[in-house]
């Protein structure tokens, strides 16, 4: 499989407007679509399904925590029972209205800060997998690329589900092949430093961190942003890039 | 296909219980679960399905305007692609919970207002035809029994769904088959006289309205009620006779 | 008093903007400031009244339908004990956030579904005018100035509280005083017509209707729009008419 | 000052009952009261206050995390300015309910996870003080009381705010003074258990820890429980206990 373009979308809500949906879903290859807990209302829902069907791409349920004004991204210390239960209802609550535009769901990539905590809480990770494994039809978990994917893909097999790898493409990673944190300098990338890192990632697999060191990661999808026009076309040059 | 016993289960919500639901659900045949509108939360809406499983209830979604402070019973007044889209995710995540632990979903019955609504007005009818309608595998539709019962199996047809027609055990009806308001005097019978309504729907397809007139009532399903133990008990009462 | 400009501000939701106030702020009199039943949370709130105080506007509360997804625009049929308690809950938030800051909310104008609720059902308005005039402190209410108005201040009088009547600058207005539906041509003015109707109020305190009548109608406060650039032009332009 | 009885009341949700708020309210002097982020929509809290104002107790804000499904139990990162907010807006929202009925609300306790983070972190504490100190009259802020008291008077004079110390009359302490975990043996005392610790506390200043060692912890306020009716004849015993 060749490198893919993923991108969050369908957060809008209600009278809400966020990302530029129909400019951003031309030029990628997978959706990550808000399930309604932290972004996304039905209605919004089934109009970003319907908007991937006519643009052929793979669709992602892009689960959250419930928490509407903080958008998801603010930890929320659920119980495992708590979790695997939010995780499922959003997954069938996107299932089964991607079925009814005769669409079928292809992966789970968790949200902001349950991402984040799938990515650094072991017992956070271990309840997310359970609930894909535990679903009446197989998806993949979308998670981000580290230097320990070997171990990511071990809990996966335990678990019985398969991991696609993502690497940020406008992020700078640190030596340990985590994110720098957006606080400090030169974490997002330029256009120029986010190409490079693409390319780079595309001809050798392998990312420079901050501090110069290089780290192989493994790579099946590149997340990008169509928060507005710079964003989109921004994707344009990295599809251009990937598909040379 | 026998009288069966309906019952709205699983509307607690977080830390806030309501109904009997492990005391009823021995003595029911469909259980319509709430879907997390108006009630009933992911944790709850999984742990009534594993309830309905140990005991082999049919399994309905009981979808509800978006309104828990409400508890559903307050209209919304939402436009006709609001509505089937809230429709349809409610079934959709109740659906693939049910498949997740090995159960199908059989039916959906309205909650509350969302109920009421259609019953009234033939638009907000014909929506909530159209979402199940449209659904990815066939569901039945539950609701009231009335006189005009050919009128909407009409509907029904042309939308390519099937009905199932409900009677309300302990409420008194009026002349042109609709409830007695609950303001009015007798509007819920006593367990005395729900029994004989009971009897009556069984053994003549008939129920005796507040002014003493006798309506053919179609009848596939009652409608009871599991709130205290009153309730159960009458549940079980009615069981009894409608399986003598 | 001069003819007042009021626009509705304070109604992004946590990561999601809507309206430009701060480019609005410093070209009205009077903000009619959403409290976190239809939009706003208590941090937008908080940051809208450190707008208003830099700009030295009067604050009003904008109290909605408790529902995010729909705006506030749908119709919730609640009770007149629901309706009272939760107008009078979000008219205490605000006025204790303004206090915080050194400020006093002036008044109160529903929004959206409540709004026009308000104008169409007496009984709707005699619940909010009752929330007001318990409140434990003197607020005045904004509300739709049309032919009636006489009976409109009847009905405060005997509720013991104030009115300000508020003309839509933009919307074209039917024989009855009321505004022309929005799905009907020209229910929406051009900025020329609507800088002439804004002229013709303030010169001669009529309106011309769609069919060429002339209405009279009180007029305190216009009501503008800042939900883009071209709005807030506009409320130049209007301001400037009306200091002329 | 004597010792005061302290109850979380209001807790209800809409059709969701919580509590034997009557029952209880008779028997306490300080009402703490959910302000509707956690439990507790505008109607509840109304009719809370006027039960409180009926029986003379003391009103209290009971501020929580925005989770309604999880009862503030669960912590949520907030950032400051997020939490200063919403611990402003819910203390503004029952104190202009409160002053509609005549009541003048008097002290703020944070409810569940809020609590926990509060007494756990020095930072989040700050903010809630800060939050105290700058609402437009003032208010004392209840906490928990710890051999650490002196600290936090401190802190609580810098922030020029007053506490009031609690102590949880049935629950065991450990040596540090914190609560022992309710998953441990013993963590909840038996009522004799309980009424011995008032006694102690009452006429020493006392409490015996788990392991035996003896806290001078200084006492307000003791937080009692309403829940059912055995935790409502608990708290006349610690009454007639406490004036005796």
């Amino acid at each position: 499989m060749s490198l893919r373009l993923n991108c969050d979308l369908g957060e809008s809500f209600g009278s809400w407007k966020m990302g530029l949906d129909e400019a951003v879903m031309p030029h990628i290859d997978q959706a990550n679509i808000a399930c309604g807990f932290h972004a996304g209302d039905p209605l919004v829902l089934q109009k970003t399904l319907t908007l991937a069907k006519q643009n052929n791409v793979t669709i992602g349920a892009h689960p959250g925590y419930p928490d509407l004004v903080g958008f998801g991204r603010r930890t929320i210390k659920a119980t495992p029972a708590e979790l695997k239960a939010m995780v499922q209802y959003q997954i069938a609550a996107i299932d089964g209205m991607a079925a009814t535009q005769g669409l079928s769901l292809s992966y789970v990539k968790p949200h902001g800060a349950m991402y984040n905590d799938m990515m650094a809480d072991a017992a956070v990770r271990a309840t997310i997998m359970q609930a894909i494994a535990e679903y009446h039809r197989p998806l993949v978990l979308m998670l981000q690329s580290t230097p320990q994917a070997e171990q990511l893909l071990e809990e996966a097999k335990a678990a019985g589900i398969e991991l696609w790898f993502e690497i940020f493409a406008d992020r700078c990673y640190d030596d340990d092949g985590k994110l720098l944190a957006r606080t400090k300098p030169g974490a997002v990338h330029t256009k120029e430093k986010m190409l490079a890192q693409v390319k780079q990632l595309k001809d050798q697999g392998t990312v420079t961190t901050v501090s110069g060191h290089t780290l192989n990661l493994r790579a099946d999808t590149l997340c990008v942003h169509g928060d507005n026009m710079d964003g989109v076309n921004a994707i344009q040059e990295i599809r251009e890039l990937i598909t040379q």
